[in-house]
This record gives C-alpha cells, sequence and structure tokens, in this order.
C-alpha cells in the first residue's frame, strides 16, 4: 500500500489576508502526513504592476502574461509570497523548501501556442519530475509551489496554480497514495450558489453527470471540475474542495470528488 | 578524505549584466564537483525600489532596511534574479534549486542589534543547517543561495552576500574540503591598485601581516580580507579572488588566500 501524500492549494483569497494566510498556515503545519503546499498569488502581482506602471490585461480569468508582466509575477509569486510562506512555516515547525517548476527541473512547461489569444509567457504544464520531488520530500522538507514553471530552455513561464497542483498530484500518484485539496472562499460545491450551506458531499463521475443534466455547475466550477476529473483519472485517489478548515478534523462539510 | 566542494559568490556587477551573467553561468555549470552559487542583488533592487516610490538608504555599503525595502529586496533577490539564475542553469543541465536561508532552514540570522545605527530588518548569520544542504546536495541538486536569511520566527532578514558564502563555506567544511570563489571585478588582490595585473597570487597568514604593515590592503578590501581568514580558521580549505575566469583551468592570474 502506497504512503499518503496530501496536495493542498490556497488562492488569493487567502494569500492576500495576513490573518487568514496566518491561520492557514497553522492549519497546514499541523496536516499529518507527507505534504506539499501550492499557491497562487493574485492581487499583489496587479498592484504591484500597477505601482510599476505594467498595465495587467486579462482574458478569461487568464493574466496576459508580456516580458514586464512576467517579472512581476517572478518576484511577487517565485519572491515576495513564496519566501514568506516559507517563512511562516518555519516558525510553526514545518520545514518548507520554496519551489519555482525551475528548481530541481521539477516542473516543465511548454509556452502556449498563439491561437486566437497570445497569452505571451504562460506556460502548460508538459512534465512534473516526481523522482525530484520526492527526493525533496524524503528528505524531511516540505514542498512549497508557486505558479511558475519553467520550458528547460531558460524561459521562466506563468501558469495556473490549479493546473499545478492537479498536475503534481498526477505526477506523485506514481510513488504515493495522493488527495487533493483545494481550498477555497466556499465551503465546497454548492447545489444552490445562492446557499452557501447547500454543499454537495460527494461527487462522483455519475453524480457529475446527473448534476450537468440538471445544470447545477455553474460556469466557474465546470472547468475545476473537469480538471479534477482528468487528475482523478490521471491516478489521483481522492480531491477536496472547501474551505481551509476541511484541513481539520471539525469540519466534514465540504465536497470529496472521486471517480 | 573529504570530498571537494566549490563555493562561489558573485555580485552585483555580474548579475546586473546579462552577457557577463550568461557567461558566468556556462563557467559555473562546468565546474566539475558538488558546488553551490551564491549571488547578490544589488542595483536591481535600487532600481525597483525607486520605482516603487521608496528610497534606498546606504551606510557604509550596507543598505538599511525598512519594511517596505525587505519586501523589494525579497522580491528582486528571492524571486527575479534567482530564479532567473535557477532556469538558465537548468537549461545548461545544472540542476539548480534556488534558496534563502529559510527555505529548508538552511540559514538562521539574528536580526542586528541597534547601536549607533539601526540598520532594520539586516540579519548576521546565527547556523548554517550543514546537514539540510547536504541532503540536497546528496540528491544531486546544486543550491543557489540569495542573500537572504531568517530568523527562525517567520521574519525574513536581508544579509551581506560574502557573509552568506563564508558562513555556509564553514558550515560545509564539517562534511566537505571547501573551496571559496570570490568572483569580483578585480583580476584578484593588487599590489598596486591601480595596475589591475599585479595581482598578489598568494596570500597567506604571514604575507597579510606583511601587506597590511606596508599598508597594501585598501580600505575595501580590508574587511573583504578578514572575512576570509576567518572562514579559513573556521575550516575552509582555501578561497580564490579573481574574475570569474578563475573557474577555468586557463587562468591562474588570481589570488588565493590560505591560512
Amino acid at each position: 500500500m502506497k504512503e499518503k501524500l496530501s496536495i493542498v492549494k490556497i488562492g488569493g483569497n487567502i494569500i492576500e489576508d495576513a490573518n487568514a494566510l496566518n491561520a492557514f498556515l497553522k492549519l497546514f503545519s499541523k496536516l499529518e502526513g507527507k505534504k506539499i503546499l501550492v499557491h497562487g498569488g493574485g492581487k499583489r502581482a496587479t498592484s504591484i504592476a500597477s505601482k510599476l506602471g505594467i498595465e495587467s490585461k486579462m482574458v478569461n480569468g487568464r493574466r496576459i502574461t508580456d516580458a514586464e508582466t512576467l517579472e512581476v509575477i517572478t518576484m511577487v509569486y517565485g519572491g515576495l509570497v513564496n519566501k514568506n510562506v516559507v517563512a511562516k512555516l518555519q516558525a510553526l515547525n514545518s520545514n518548507a523548501i520554496g519551489l519555482t517548476g525551475a528548481d530541481a527541473n521539477s516542473i516543465t512547461s511548454i509556452k502556449r501556442p498563439v491561437k486566437d489569444i497570445d497569452f505571451g509567457f504562460v506556460g502548460d504544464v508538459k512534465h512534473v519530475a516526481h523522482n525530484a520531488v520526492n527526493k525533496l520530500i524524503q528528505a524531511n522538507f516540505t514542498p512549497v509551489f508557486c505558479a511558475i514553471t519553467h520550458d528547460g530552455n531558460g524561459q521562466l513561464l506563468n501558469t495556473n496554480a490549479d493546473t499545478i497542483t492537479s498536475q503534481v498530484a498526477v505526477g506523485m500518484s506514481a510513488l504515493y497514495d495522493t488527495s487533493i485539496y483545494y481550498c477555497f472562499e466556499l465551503n465546497g460545491v454548492l447545489e444552490d450558489i445562492n446557499d452557501k450551506n447547500s454543499v454537495i458531499k460527494q461527487i462522483d463521475t455519475n453524480i457529475y453527470k446527473n448534476l450537468l443534466d440538471k445544470g447545477i455547475i455553474a460556469d466557474g466550477m465546470l472547468p475545476k471540475l473537469e480538471n479534477c476529473f482528468d487528475a482523478l483519472k490521471g491516478g489521483v485517489t481522492n480531491i477536496h474542495m472547501g474551505n481551509t478548515s476541511m484541513l481539520t478534523q471539525e469540519n466534514d462539510n465540504f465536497t470529496t470528488i472521486t471517480l
């Protein structure tokens, strides 16, 4: 039987709120077993870009990443956010090591081909070096990934943090019984988007089809769930979606997704 | 007999010149055996701070690091410079992993006590976790340190890159036959500051005393050499100072310092 590995993803809503971040990191540091953290960066990059006179352009929720914007992302995600998260985890006795996909050659991606839109320096994950990541885990380090990868030819690439999470989880499934925890602002996938307590606790392939037929899965949730089922098909054991308290035993009001 | 380990330090003059940096990284990637890179950040932090409306204050060549300046340093040293160096080394098949002292809890420091001057968030190195760094080296990663450490209580601290180099070298000397290469703008320690070819090839304790008596060691070089002798007394085998071509076999015109 494979050892368990938890991969936890937090987004901008937690990163940008110092109290929420500190509370989350306490929960994360207490989470038992081997684990990996993946974080986005979000609005901090936008505000620093703005101060530097760089306009942020978004298309379908994705940042258009020109060379100047990539520099800001590298500074904010790879430096400011990642290193402060690592220092805070160290203070909680969690032996964190902060990474982009370039570090330890852990995540290689391909610059997104230009079709209708030129996303600029945005990468789609090609390969996760699970053995390299495992060397860090086996040395009792807790990898903390920011949303940056590289192309192997010296180019850093801005990469969606949800995708990094699922691809790292798929990669690590070769070695571990892998669970993903997507922490976000909702309590889980909701039956009624206007009722925050209408959490659908279990979703599997059949239930998912049924929810799609009923039109219950809203636009924003659709790509997230498609991404989840891709990860499960890739070998991930189960995926949890909810607020950060799902990392504790006290909260069982979140969504668990399996095949 | 201990295995050899080379610790190479580059400063702002190389970091800030894309051609010089690329040329250096080629040499570094070809350097045989286990190795560590340490880099400063320099003027890039000053120019980005200036764009963000933060004034850089220097006293005796050291940056006064208030909270805003520390954020810029964390962005520039830990993000922009470090991650681009790592990506470039990966393209040269050097399996680099970028670190601050917070990562892997590798370098702990103490916030400098306020005497005449309040340096702000500046750290003096207290402890190098040589076993943690060695886990990375043994896993065939090449650590790339930027000039940031942490206090173990969640606070990042701006730390002199020369000091990080010598302290990491002293720490690693417990496990390795350790050499330092300080790459800088001169060809070595000069007998005549106005003659760039007047390199003093060998300096030991006796020669050093003699040079001091003669007044040959200039102000800027004095703390560097004091730092070198401290490192040698701490167990470092030898220290080389010169331009980056000293990493090749072709150049023997640089300064080597031993006890």
